[in-house]
């Protein structure tokens, strides 16, 4: 049962409930305009706390779609912050006005303290490095989509696998299914931190192997996970200029994937895919996108108690 | 009769306006679905040329609960006035596009300019420290709701009496209602202007007593309304940190009210009332923000020739 | 056919295609609550790369009073751009989340590019000095509305006929119809481009004049379309400062007018138009803004694929 629940971590929801989501997902694909006035006379609010267009704008287009509606703010400074008010306090005034909740905030935990002072159901649209459960909900989808299952594939990760947290939070996600395996593709400098090896893939006897190439990486895997590598993360700016080109994705590289490969990218993406990737029909990282509106309708028809 | 009036002033309207506006607000929370159809077709435009989020989002619920649509501005640079065009021409174009304002701005008299300039209703959302129209209908619909009536109270005031715009209306507002009295509680930098006890107070025949102490006040109050007071108000500083403490309610004060006392507050709260009072079913600050929601509803509706 | 296609340039549709917008737009203000559902379940991107209050609040009203609803950005540092995406990716993922897509854009060519990244027709909303293609429907409108013809009328435009892209948008587009004439008043520094005398009104046979005085020029004129005159444009101060009352618009200079010419003004009016002209109902202009709402109206049923 999901109505009324919040979303914080995506490990909040049973496997069975994330299958709930996607599934219904799917419904609303197929048949959308069944759905388009579902969530009519309620209200989401948007309480961006740090600018993020796209995911602000896949909420209101997911709720506007299901004939609700959407208030909220996109920037801290044109909200009561500014005055001196707690999130807590916020949280509890908004909740008396609006039927459930999408909070983005730059400092980890305060989704979940949202959740605790609100009344409605609080979605985490990002809470700083922390968590983006919503971003691994459309990264199933995906998943399930394009490849047809979530089991059994080989997802090889590449770039940024120390800090990214959508890596860590698919991982974590990807690790509840059966015969997954991961290539994990990194310098040194970014690899994938040790407690997820040993308290996600070991515990979960998850096979993966960790290493520097993209282009080894890219043959065998069943999807391509690309994300970006910022200068700033290295310590040694001569490693960066080094290794930057190396982690660029190109008709090149693509030609040593499989046929069927899927390539994905939470986006935004900056230079880590050249736009000629584009064209390649295996480039799936824009129906990532859409599919990412798609899930948070069925989340929001949940959260509120729909089916 | 309300259609196509403005609120500028809370005293624009009789008192049985008022009550109209009020048994509506009662109507629509005892019954919202009755409404939800009520503005549709109907555009809200929202113009902020200062933020603030709580009430910009409550006039947008408010709008969309009823069916309606928002069109506006949450910042003064997001808008045309950067172009150096007048307020005036603002007004008169943006009531091409909408059906009714609600105009929030840092300068005293300009929602009165506004109206003067609108071919649709104008509501004041905050004029600089002028009037806010919309707060004290809100402090009216929780007086009456959570205190059975609007007369025969008595209201104790707590904190900036000197330039709290929402105490001055507010007295104003009760003062036309038999039998209340008040206790203004202030220090003594911060008192009640003259022209308000002289003008609303005397003129009215209203009994009130001007006292320094919260403790002594909160104990035969009715309702407890308290504001913030501000560091910057002070001219001595060391006057300030003598009283800070002193108007600061907490638990420990709270066991002096009587058991029926409501404590009321227009938010942001900043450290004014200790989180702990919360949970006491005495503070009523955060449903007071919700029946602003409603109360807006009614004035909407009111305002657009709605029954 | 217009369903589908893209609005970059006024000159991207045939003169058939613009009578259908203005008599669609006509049909919409005779009967506006038969369109008031027609675009349920659509969603408008306003994708504003820099601010433009009314222009922003003109295409959102219009959307919405189809029945359709609005997602967007009204400012730069509130979208991805910060993040380093490219604007060919946000537009890819905005036109995943919505029908169509009205984009406002400081740089020359970008709603052209945008329009090739786009899945859904993109309406340009401005682009730099370069087009802005709704404000040459709204002056469309409005002439045809007020009076009666798009053909056989003197037009006189005054003030900075150099840089003004609406001026130069509204010549092309009159010039193809017949018969019409322009008076072009304005400094000798700000004077109509040559290749825009050559290339449209010589080509087209049309006949002009080019004087300095505005009183010479009101005269014989059935629309006299004023623009501002800015400082900035003068390498001359003292140029400017001989010449920026003589373009000024007051009651004096209306007393040379015919009794039936059109006042009009792309707005906002900063004082090249004194206000005491606002009460002759020569004066057009707020009327304009609002035919403004109308003809997007029209544009956006018509890319849409509606009737």
């Amino acid at each position: 049962m999901l109505k009324g629940r919040h979303l914080i971590d995506p490990q909040d929801f049973k496997v069975e409930e994330l299958e709930e989501i996607l599934d219904l997902a799917n419904k609303i694909i197929a048949n959308p305009s069944k759905y388009q006035d579902l969530c009519k006379g309620k209200i989401l609010a948007t309480l961006f706390y740090e600018p993020s267009t796209r995911t602000r704008l896949s909420f209101e287009a997911a709720m506007l779609r299901l004939g609700g509606q959407v208030i909220g703010f996109s920037e801290p400074n044109s909200s009561s912050v500014s005055k001196g008010e707690s999130l807590s306090d916020t949280i509890q005034i908004v909740s008396g006005y609006s039927d459930i909740i999408a909070i983005r905030h730059p400092k980890e935990g305060s989704a979940k303290e949202a959740s605790i002072a609100s009344s409605v159901p609080v979605i985490n649209a990002g809470d700083g490095g922390h968590q983006h459960p919503t971003q691994t909900l459309t990264d199933l989808l995906t998943i399930k989509n394009l490849k047809g299952k979530l089991h059994g594939n080989t997802i090889a990760l590449c770039g940024d696998l120390k800090f990214g947290r959508t890596v860590h939070s698919l991982i974590k996600a990807l690790s509840r299914y059966e015969n997954n395996r991961f290539i994990l593709i990194s310098p040194k400098e970014l690899k994938l931190p040790d407690y997820i090896k040993k308290d996600v893939l070991d515990k979960n006897n998850i096979e993966y192997i960790e290493i520097e190439s993209l282009e080894e990486g890219i043959k065998n895997s069943d999807i391509l996970y690309m994300t970006r590598i910022q200068k700033e993360r290295f310590e040694n700016q001569d490693e960066y200029e080094r290794l930057k080109d190396v982690y660029i994705l190109n008709e090149e590289k693509m030609k040593l994937a499989k046929m069927d490969t899927i390539v994905m990218h939470p986006l935004p993406r900056v230079n880590e895919i050249d736009v000629k990737v584009d064209e390649d029909n295996r480039a799936c990282y824009f129906k990532q996108a859409r599919f990412g509106m798609y899930v948070r309708m069925a989340l929001i028809v949940k959260l509120l108690g729909g089916k």
